[in-house]
């Protein structure tokens, strides 16, 4: 085993994402062959009690309390971006400009305006980019890909996908502030279309390409909650659900929905898809598993074929345990830093870059429009 | 037990659903108690042998083959019709000015105007009348109405239905003539929209109230299809799925979808609804189970419910065999037309009546013209 | 349509039962092609009130409440056994020796023995017999046995199955008498083990081949139970729970489990079979389904395919209604009985025969045996 | 944070258990608090090669090749058992004597006698030790196990468990060496029996209590493979398949199967346990899920709960993710190394102890007992 060439990073945020990234870059290089070795350079968050106790937890050799500095130091090549939405284009930008290569958690911007200038930074720096859409990583979702890949559904019709949670129901949950920035529109810029929604239609667009048109509605079930930074009861503006039908450029149709007041479901991510030939259906809360449908099976015989995707010729798996034996949530992490790192062995981009990302959010900007003016709005293309 | 009173019965139509009705005339009086004997008095068919070869199968006591030669037999009570779609109105509208009692096959016309004409005849008339939107009937998603009406669910956020069939996929498939009628706008009204979705409708509107406004799209595939009656390849009219948003006047928020075109998919007809306190789900392909789940459970606990819709204490279940055995399609019928004599026998009205199915009907048409319109359409509201 | 030969049924039994046979004998011709129409021509049982009930329910022309009686009139062609197993040896001895066809519920006796002396008394009389062991004929099980008679399995390695329910954990339940004879010892022969595990020992032996040998435990959980018709608390006898170990002749090993203190379960018959090529597995509680494996699929797309099995080249089904929609329970009975005057047209014998049924007797008499000797017992051959 | 101690740690072997040990050591600290920091100080195996690339990748700072210098370097304080079967004892004993904590790779020894002289090894040591029967831990059998110790099922009657794997059925699998010593008795000890049923006996023991006697049978389907070591192909002396019916103390009636030759299965380890008031059922390839049934719900919304135990207040999750997110099969380990870790702290003993393993053996022993008497056999207890 030749020595391993350092790469540096520099994570701004400790909240839940800054943990699955930070164990993405510890466990990457012991399952996956990577030419890299992620050193756990800095961690920067304002609370410098609390970063210094997630460094000592992670092994981060350094904090830092102002991202400004965090993305000047010479020692860091990389910038991994897990704060809240308000900070994503700021820090983008800055650490493109500063010639360091940008992760950044999902979604890219607060709106495809915002992404839109995050892109410019990072090409015209010609940084290397990704944008952290981990459910395109689970084996069974990249199975589902390398099937219509090799033509197996024949021409689409239908492509369906939807988000349930229900953890905003009760009304006495406050909005804003560690934790709950989610329900704060200027934090977060929208409600579910940005924090769910983009996680189906990010999916959508790599397995089934481009959407053209789309209408939607949205809704705010609770009108007002307190605020945690203000402490006031404020009107909530951000959407609590969201439902849109639309259609691709390959003329199949979509239906998405999203939303946290689906009483039952605590991270409901599930998709289908329905071909000529076959059907494919995948749902987050058996992450491990697809339902498959060739109607080229014999007849009497056919069926929806449960495939535990855990053997060793499914995507990333001969890297973790024995057949049978499933892996979790945190593995789609793991395997997107593992593939990042290839690509850059590579030189090549790891999907999705910043510019899959904006795709997205012109999508969710149109849906966020239609369910505004009621009616059908064109999807801006992303060359 | 005291003699029962003779109904004597005249249907209309010999095909899948002369059959499924007539299953239901023979059976409900051997496992439900009524006061009523239905009498198979007369089937009527165009075809003579066939009807005549229909009869001596079900015990059909005579055979017609013009349907007003039926109508206004004096011996009979009840007008059964369960011919093509573009028939529905002149049979019901005779029917009732002839005195006959009416049940007609859903959808009830093949718009709401039409629809409209056909309760304004049967309530002038003020004969008894009930369209056999048949789900309502599941032992399993009357157990569902009975949650909701007992206020189990608390404010309901979501409601989602879709029905799923993948029978027209192949280009090959001709339309129009027997069995291939569904596929002829000019018989059938819509494709879809009136044949599947209707059913999602029907029991969306009885479990949650009345829709105020929708959205929708409709797609046809297969372009062109040889007509069986024409022998040429001429254009499809009706739609091969439709997908709705929509708004109910209680607030919560609907996404209805419809389909030939989902591969693996026979009779896929799917319902969940999203409360404050509880959640309900429902599959045809699994009909005598429901998934619930109710949120004050203790915490640690909680979890979707496999309710094996069985048992004794369960909608109509005490009539049939014993706990864990199941009951299929056919007894929806069976439970329908039980039901309609048990509310002959108190003088009520037997739902759905062809004024509920008109509510219905203004759905479908309003699914039907923001298809076109591609705006929000409001609901007429049916009074 | 020629017109069909009568079939005159003379049934003993009213019970549960008594209305699965009736409603077979009306169901069948109207749904399958036969030449034979059954005609109810009287029910036997010795509350003559009950009876007449009974008979005015499912339309049965007369009324005995002596089964010689019954057995020796001269319109009766078919003796339909459907009383406690206490009931069935005489009954069908003195039906056989009448000239009639016989019927029976199963088990046959309530050992091999007394169903020897059946076994005897309807060859010695060239009677055709049967036993009602149902699950046979559930089309997902008929699908099971075509695809092992095809072949697709290869060497069976394992068979195993279990018959699981609930309803006698209550210690406050009785023994004996209406409804509850299957507690009682005397009555019913033995307890699980002849009731449910039965059934299990009859779809394995016709699925699999006989069984060479057993070892075996049984137990009675509730020592002492009132006893109906004495009014005493007296001991139980019957076996609550029973479990078997197996080997099949073609070396395959079997498990076989089956009580009535399983909580949460109410008929939980399931089957697995294990083969070099492929395993089948199907469950009572969604007996429209089969979830069958086949190790000659491509191998990163293997999976357990639910075949739903309600489609026209199903077993039985094309004779119901469309792909996707499902029967119950009672259609075994249907099709077991259209399958009796299928091989009675044909001059063939309709399994299970009687001597088909007494090779579970001794299996079930093996397992109770090795219950008491603590050893393996060999299973008494039937030629 | 206070500084953690450190706790150096040996490891034998570098397979498939080696990793998974390894990944538990890293992980453990990260995710739970823990007063130790544990330190890769040296991996062993004779193949310095690729104990090598081993160390390099995981990080451990030194290699050994004979295990007997690893156990007598005054550095290491726990020596962790990762060979195969055959070396355990010898490497564990001198562990003991050397005044190490041992953990060891289940099954403890080759048979109970084996594993006794190691029970006795580090008790009169008086050192730290464990074995790894890590599906204790997982979060789902967890929860299980408190709502046993709850008291919620009330009265246990039944305890079922399998354990159905498919890679040994073609029969050009060789036997012997390197990732097959599985199937070489001399080194293995059994075949299923320690290897697959020892797991369902470990749990069984643990949530219902001991086992006071067993029958049982066992298979060797393919009698002959070639032996990887001396090329030559010989008689196969492991049980491939082993079934096993048994007595708990508690009176509660076992099942127990295991085998290798269940086409379609990879590592379905299912168990279910019946009580008077709740049942329960969990099965590994779903490991996040457990199904669970309490008779004290309302009687008709009954049914089986899919607990899908994710939630923070479930066994182990709040230190992971969030709800709705599961995690896989190597979190186990980690949650077994965690509370080694926090026992030690609290100067408790970890379980499952080599005394609690040696319980199983006594079990595994008299099922393999069994299989040759044909009769009963006590299970010797462990006091």
């Amino acid at each position: 085993m030749p020595a391993k060439k350092p790469l540096n990073i520099g994570l701004v945020g400790y909240g839940f994402m800054g943990r699955a990234h930070s164990n993405a870059f510890l466990q990457a290089p012991r399952f996956f062959e990577t030419d890299y070795q992620p050193i756990l350079e800095a961690v920067c968050a304002r609370n410098a009690e609390r970063a210094k106790s997630f460094a000592q937890n992670w092994g981060y050799e350094s904090v830092e309390t102002d991202w400004r500095a965090l993305v000047n130091r010479a020692d860091i090549d990389v910038i991994d971006i897990a704060s809240p939405n308000d900070t994503h284009a700021e820090i983008a930008i800055a650490a493109a400009q500063a010639g360091k290569m940008v992760l950044c958690e999902k979604p890219l911007g607060r709106s495809a305006s915002e992404s839109a200038s995050m892109v410019s930074a990072v090409e015209s720096n010609r940084v290397a980019n990704m944008v952290w859409y981990n459910y395109r990583r689970v084996p069974a979702v990249m199975l589902v890909k390398h099937l219509i890949d090799e033509g197996r559904f024949g021409r689409i019709f239908h492509y369906r996908a939807k988000f349930l949670q229900d953890w905003t129901i009760s009304q006495d949950l406050p909005q804003g502030g560690e934790g709950l920035w989610r329900l704060d529109a200027d934090v977060a810029g929208s409600g579910v279309t940005g924090d769910l929604l983009a996680h189906c239609i990010d999916t959508a667009l790599w397995l089934n390409g481009p959407l053209r048109e789309v209408t939607a509605m949205t809704e705010t079930f609770v009108k007002e909650r307190k605020h945690n930074l203000t402490g006031r009861v404020e009107p909530v503006r951000i959407d609590d659900a969201s439902a849109a039908l639309g259609r691709f450029q390959n003329s199949s149709l979509a239906t998405f929905e999203a939303t946290r007041y689906a009483r039952g479901h605590k991270a409901l991510y599930t998709l289908e898809i329905n071909g000529e030939h076959a059907s494919a259906m995948w749902d987050l809360h058996d992450l491990h598993r697809i339902q498959f449908f060739d109607h080229r099976d014999e007849g009497r015989l056919r069926g929806w074929r449960s495939i535990h995707v855990t053997d060793g010729d499914h995507p990333y798996m001969k890297r973790w345990w024995v057949p049978g034996l499933q892996i979790g949530y945190e593995h789609t992490f793991i395997h997107q830093f593992a593939d990042f790192l290839t690509a850059l062995s590579e030189g090549k981009e790891a999907a999705p870059t910043f510019r899959d990302a904006l795709a997205t959010d012109h999508v969710t900007d149109a849906i966020l429009k239609s369910a505004k003016t009621g009616r059908w709005e064109q999807v801006v293309s992303v060359p």
